[in-house]
């Protein structure tokens, strides 16, 4: 293998693919990023079993060279080094040539490298994926729907299946939600574009892995095309494939525990409330349970209490731009709380009480398309 | 105490003392922050014994009200909490009310807090230092002469004393020496404002400590009033005072270990030189070690290698713009160099050697302030 390229493109090549690896594989392989270069393109490829990203640098980008290919070939170079090396290189080209023993030489500018390259016969070969089920989805909104979602999915390892964001589909509706039986987010969107009438069972993706795909995700409205096979989804931006697993097992059936009808309703503005939570949370948190108190004593105003008995006590009113039904007092987790209301872009909630023992609904107060539950704490007065 | 004030300049105060503020304290009231209300004035400060900060604020600036005194006092309130929540505040305005068991009440806008605020009279004494000892010195030039130097500072605290930056002043000239038995940087700036004819034995005071006094530097040219008592060093900046210990011991004197004349002497490039060191300083720090060879093959070229077996080896070539006297080659730390060269800003350096086991001398070509040693490492080859 031999070739020439711009420093700058394999770089930016390089800071994609280098998203799947990980400091802590057990597949020395896997430590490395893998480098074919064909007649037209160079692909790179890197994988930590979960993830796989692929990236691909054309010969020429409009009309302007990028690569020069004097030999095709391949190789795995070490990723850690090859990542930070590659930019701080001198020249505007670099030029790379491996020997038989995968011995590969590295020269740009006044530098010059020998970097043991790891066999590329030893790489995982990455799934293939027939394209028949697939969605077209804007980034921008892909994007959104993972950041809206993702804060709610389980860290808590033993229930995997948690860990993950569930994907729903049918009748072109698209709907991703996540809980870790605290508190659950849902958000959903109409009218996408399918392959035929598709229609997805329960698809459920780590959470993690779609937070890593949310930073190579343009923040244009540019269509991202994502298919869906067995056990497999491939991702396609532009020049870059990434591949996830599907999470294995049933995801719990979330779909009763919401309410439908409330004791009472409230609108508050958005900002304002989150900020009353802020504030409450800053003491609340001292404390480890994050619990703050919410009291309706009429139909103007909210109140917000958190209390330490080591430290104080903070009491925030909230005036809200209706107040419908029983006047009522619950509490909750604020760090939750916040989580929902960050991600949240309208002007106005709404927020639903059924009991102080019921799960408490907040949702966009103009928009049907996002949900944020939470469960209320127990308190004794 | 009573007493209204702005919330901007209240928590831009607060910011300035929390500075001194650590986590680790073993003196409970030292978590706090203490706030003194007086007729004409605030005065907040905070201390974890080594550093301590105060920040006065004035009941007018620029004939506009800052503070409306109601009722004079003083209370501590914890720091880490009131640090964060005053910034949240919504109000424009904070009101703090202390009863007389140290309960406090903060309002601003619609939030009220309680905070148990603990007895300023158990609050530590600040030292009072009589002002006949002392310098100006423009922040810039202070802020620069840290940061030259205080990254040669020995972390190792079985050596207390080379944990500090060494202050010598005599006739008029402030020099200040770090080191760490490695290597060593030293700047020095003549004809200073002193205080009659001031000059100081060998003052040490931590590096650490010196580092935090820069957060609070202003970056402007302003003059920075710096008073030395026994065992303490005050440093007066617009409304702060900065106070902080002299360390105890003997510094080393380091004058004999710099060697006058050199065998080799080298003109180059300060970016070049820099660059080259960083990227071998990327294969060499994957040793531990960070060891990288610079080879003098003839009058034209610095030749910097590096090489690691399991990795591989880097090649660089840096054109010098002069090189004198004898060909060499010599082994040494690549992150000392690299620490060193980046606070050089001047466009040459010059390095001086004068054998393989002699300390390498680094200063800009042009200046003679500063000077920065590294002990070279014995090699084999």
């Amino acid at each position: 293998m031999e070739f020439k390229i711009l420093k700058n493109k394999l770089h930016e090549s390089i800071q994609h693919v280098s998203k799947a690896i990980t400091n802590r594989t057990t597949i020395p392989i896997l430590s490395g990023i893998k480098i074919d270069a064909y007649d037209q393109e160079v692909i790179l490829t890197a994988s930590d079993t979960e993830i796989s990203i692929q990236s691909f640098i054309p010969k020429e980008i409009e009309d302007n060279p990028v690569i020069e290919i004097i030999r095709e070939g391949n190789v795995v170079l070490p990723a850690k080094f090859f990542v930070e090396i590659i930019r701080k290189l001198p020249g505007e080209y670099v030029e790379i040539k491996v020997d038989s023993s995968f011995q590969t030489t590295i020269k740009s500018g006044t530098s010059e490298l020998q970097i043991i390259g790891l066999d590329p016969e030893e790489y995982p070969v990455l799934p293939s994926i027939e394209e028949n089920n697939s969605i077209m989805l804007a980034s921008d909104l892909l994007k959104s729907m993972i950041k809206q979602t993702s804060f709610s999915i389980s860290t808590n390892e033993s229930t995997p299946i948690l860990t993950g964001i569930l994907w729903n589909l049918s009748n072109k509706n698209l709907k991703f939600v996540a809980t870790d039986r605290h508190r659950l987010a849902s958000r959903e969107i109409s009218n996408i574009e399918v392959s035929e009438d598709l229609n997805l069972g329960n698809i459920v993706i780590s959470g993690k892995t779609l937070n890593e795909l949310n930073k190579l995700l343009p923040d244009q409205n540019q269509m991202i095309h994502i298919v869906f096979a067995n056990n497999q989804v491939l991702f396609k931006i532009d020049s870059i494939l990434f591949y996830t697993r599907i999470l294995d097992g049933i995801y719990p059936d979330t779909s009763k525990i919401i309410p439908q009808t409330f004791k009472t309703e409230i609108i508050v503005p958005t900002k304002l409330f989150l900020e009353a939570i802020d504030r409450a949370y800053l003491l609340s948190r001292e404390n480890q349970t994050n619990i703050v108190k919410m009291i309706i004593r009429d139909h103007e105003e909210i109140e917000i209490t958190s209390s330490l008995t080591s430290l104080g006590k903070i009491t925030e009113q909230v005036k809200a731009e209706r107040i419908d039904g029983e006047l009522i007092q619950i509490s909750f987790n604020s760090k939750y709380m916040l989580d929902a209301l960050k991600v949240i872009d309208s002007e106005n909630i709404q927020i639903g009480i059924t009991g102080t023992m019921s799960p408490i609904i907040i949702k966009p107060s103009e928009d049907t398309n996002m949900l944020h539950l939470i469960l209320p704490y127990r308190t004794t007065n």
